[in-house]
């Protein structure tokens, strides 16, 4: 498959072997020397808090680590470079374990990308040889954390916004670096926005591409010589080009009278610009209206250009609105397009769409939201791309098993503790079909069973434990990668991002607030919480302890 | 030049002519159907506020651009994409137009790389075909406003570190994508961090990497079994294999009688890691020391390896922290180093380092740089990579002439007005060498002569003009690519990162205050005062205006 081979190539650009810690190195080659890096090891991805003070997040960023474990390889020249920085003394046959290093060993089971995902649960196990699935942390925790972030960002507008207005993204010139543009476009789609600006993003992941112009293209028109041709030919009847220019003034004049406007306030080089564009675009006719004035002159010439595409038959689409107060603007500007339709019986003016942009951040589209208006686009920037409000999702990769012994980090803070062993997630849902538990097995473990109560120890609870009794059972886990191989197919983007929608829909709206949300419980089972219970209390008299001699 | 030619073949990997708005494609074609397309055009970028609350920015993604520039070309594929996302009615001789599309008539005039500026002084000046230049847009702005931003973020951690202290990136993990982390590490090296932890950094771009051990390296081991091999030669003197565990529980004992530290709290685990790393890196041994308690163990632990080592003739090189009061621990596990240096004379134990890594932000630092403390290196992540304060510099790119004509945006808000003509700058200096005004002529203004008075109108100022002489006088433009061509090479990191320590010298530290900082004075020229002024008054009353009939 080609597509696969390619996503692989550019995998490995993206993301070489080198582009990690170096802590992974000076660690691989301690295990090395000690004759521990080919013990069995499983570590876990997860993040300890919700992103944006929310109730949940998106997981994403899986089929990149797919890809990047299946070209995980290093060149002589990588193998080279990592020689000249490890201390001279390091042995030379460590560098020839190196070579021949890859992720044949590595098996990874994962969420299923795109599922709505909550702190603390498991997201992915890295299954394979010590010093191999200690190199992959860094680029791991890369291809996920900000994948995550920006698709969970990308929901959460989407739950500001409503279901029905469109979404486009359109943050790629403020983004953290050409790549964070485009992983941007790519996971804020599957995050719920429609469209992106970005060319390459629809190159490359098939998203629709959508724009028409920026104010320096109004800016550099300033008289009507400057529009060429200035002719078009109607969409049905007669074959002989109209004069554009004459046809459209007359139109301006006719709405300036409708709307009591001052013809002389209107920009020349403003019609100039919509004219010229309009005549290399009469079936796409969308402007961006407000250079000068919206009320003034942008709204009269957008709507004297728009008319004379329609009396010869074209569709105007609409306009595009970026600076001051969006809201009031689409009202008026939707109220002009109303009365043109009536006075001019011109039907294509009442599905005229108002584009609104202008440093969107959530909380502004949420007060769109409640807010009286007629915008049927929202374009968001900065404030998608970037996370402004959270801009790093913490995920950590931390080790719970290793020669089937399961290890467990015991801090003095109890948030980073870690919780050992290798382990299965369950999601319980109730009656109605609302998840309401995500559970934390052993992978030992039977799986809970529909209708049958458990008992379990939600985490970060006052209380210890608490029985449940789920009406269905979905297990969270699947294997993606064994052994060298992709061995669960990634889905489509489409297809994960519909799961983002129906995941997010299946959750209770309590969870989904964006702002103070009830807390998804997490639980361990009962036998994971002994576990836990057994290390904690061994740690205080057993083994780990040196008896100093 | 083969590093040249990599470095371009990595841009256009990184940056192809598609990663780019949607609508700089249909303006483009837009203008071409208008026959417009080669109208000789001027653009200009800049910021409108400092970054981050504070009083300057550095400039710095230049060199990118450079390279930029030389390899904008589209391939057959790029065309056929933007050929099914373009109307269908567009001109086919459009695409045509497209594939032959380079540089070749581009000039670029910029501000040098890692420049200290200011908001509204222009960074760069592309001059080229209306269509061409258009087109660049979204690329430059990207390549521009996360390198000046995460480098602007660097030089304010550096000042808030104080000149002493070394600075460690390693930020990867949390960054905003992988190339989001290649590019942190790049421009905080360049801002004034003197190490990265980012591997591929290290080898693309010379930046020196550092890194030892994680917390699950630590707790990978549970007994000291798994210490292998054992033994160690020392330096000088016996070449016979000395049984190091042994030697190193020796080394314990005496550390705990001398602290009186209880030995049975002591970690087993803990010890093996370090004995194992040690044993690894006899030359190189840095431990994280807080994966269990730094007082009861850690410590403990590492000077007990740390003495072994010295015993042997080797020199050991210090400790991590990462959790925790980074500052008061410091002052504890200098004051132990202290102890055994004067207890067991090992004046080796005088020279340790203490690390501290613990979700460290610009405040953190500067608390950390007030209080006492021993912490010689601080590693700096999340906080420094993504900009956690302000993730986005909002650089933007606005037309100020087409066919030799000055064209200004006149905004209804004053602050989006452009200003507008091909400019020069020019950095005034006081008598004491410190800049103080950046003057902003019309290129063909003759430059401001040292000694010579003149008046100028500051921007963003009430009083409209000022008289100011210059001690001194520096162009801060300089033609960097040239149709086609980079015709000003680009400096070596060194160079650029030596730069910007002197540019951020000279500044007077009124204006490198990290909060309330005193704003530095960008003024116009008289000439350009009265361009502004004329066309505002233009505007009002002249061919911009449609006289409708």
């Amino acid at each position: 498959d080609l597509g696969s081979s390619e996503a692989g190539r550019s995998i490995r650009e993206r993301v070489p072997p080198l582009l990690t810690d170096m802590y992974q190195f000076t660690m691989a080659y301690a295990y090395w020397r000690a004759g521990r890096h080919q013990e069995p090891a499983v570590f876990e991805l997860f993040f300890r808090d919700n992103p944006f003070g929310g109730g949940f997040s998106l997981f994403a960023g899986l089929h990149d680590c797919q890809l990047f474990l299946r070209s995980f390889r290093f060149t002589d020249e990588d193998v080279e470079f990592l020689r000249s920085v490890l201390p001279p003394a390091t042995d030379p046959a460590f560098f020839q374990f190196l070579r021949g290093l890859d992720c044949s060993d590595v098996t990874l089971r994962s969420v299923p990308e795109g599922t709505v995902v909550f702190a603390r649960v498991p997201l992915m196990e890295v299954t394979g040889p010590l010093a191999v699935v200690q190199l992959l942390e860094t680029s791991l925790l890369c291809l996920v954390n900000y994948a995550s972030l920006v698709c969970s960002n990308a929901a959460r507008f989407r739950l500001a916004a409503g279901p029905r207005r469109r979404l486009l993204e359109m943050g790629l010139r403020r983004a953290q670096g050409p790549d964070g543009g485009l992983t941007a476009s790519r996971y804020t789609h599957i995050g719920g926005f429609d469209l992106t600006s970005n060319v390459q993003a629809g190159f490359l992941f098939g998203i629709p591409v959508a724009g028409t112009m920026a104010h320096s293209y109004v800016t550099s028109f300033t008289c009507l010589k400057e529009v060429w041709p200035q002719t078009l030919v109607a969409m049905t009847g007669n074959p002989d080009p109209v004069d554009f220019i004459s046809l459209t003034k007359g139109w301006l004049s006719r709405v300036c009278d409708l709307l009591g406007a001052e013809p002389r306030k209107v920009r020349e080089g403003e019609l100039a610009a919509f004219l010229s564009y309009a005549i290399a675009y009469p079936h796409n006719f969308l402007a961006v209206i407000d250079s000068y004035s919206v009320g003034r002159s942008g709204l009269l010439n957008f709507s004297a250009v728009a008319l004379a595409l329609c009396e010869l038959g074209y569709r105007p689409v609409g306009v595009r609105l970026d600076s001051g107060d969006l809201c009031r603007q689409s009202l008026d500007v939707r109220h002009v397009f109303r009365l043109c339709s009536e006075h001019f019986s011109i039907p294509a003016f009442d599905s005229l769409i108002i584009v609104g942009t202008n440093n969107i951040s959530e909380q502004s589209m949420a007060e769109l939201n409640k807010k009286e208006n007629e915008i049927d686009v929202v374009g968001v920037g900065t404030h998608l791309v970037t996370c402004t409000r959270q801009p790093s999702l913490g995920c950590v990769y931390k080790l719970v098993e290793v020669r089937g012994r399961p290890r467990m980090k015991i801090s003095e803070d109890p948030e980073k503790s870690t919780v050992p062993g290798r382990k299965t997630v369950y999601r319980l849902v109730d009656a109605e079909g609302q998840p309401f538990l995500d559970l934390v097995c052993l992978a030992v473990e039977p799986p809970p069973e529909a209708g049958v109560p458990l008992t379990c120890f939600p985490l970060g609870c006052e209380s210890p434990s608490t029985s449940v009794t789920p009406a269905q059972v979905t297990c969270l886990c699947q294997e993606v990668f064994t052994k060298g191989q992709i061995t669960h197919p990634p889905s489509s983007a489409a297809e994960t991002r519909a799961k983002v929608q129906h995941s997010l829909q299946t959750l209770h709206p309590r969870h989904k607030r964006l702002n103070e949300p009830v807390s998804y419980t997490v639980a361990l089972s009962e036998k994971l919480y002994n576990l836990v219970t057994e290390i904690q209390r061994g740690s205080s008299n057993s083994s780990n302890f040196l008896l100093a001699n």
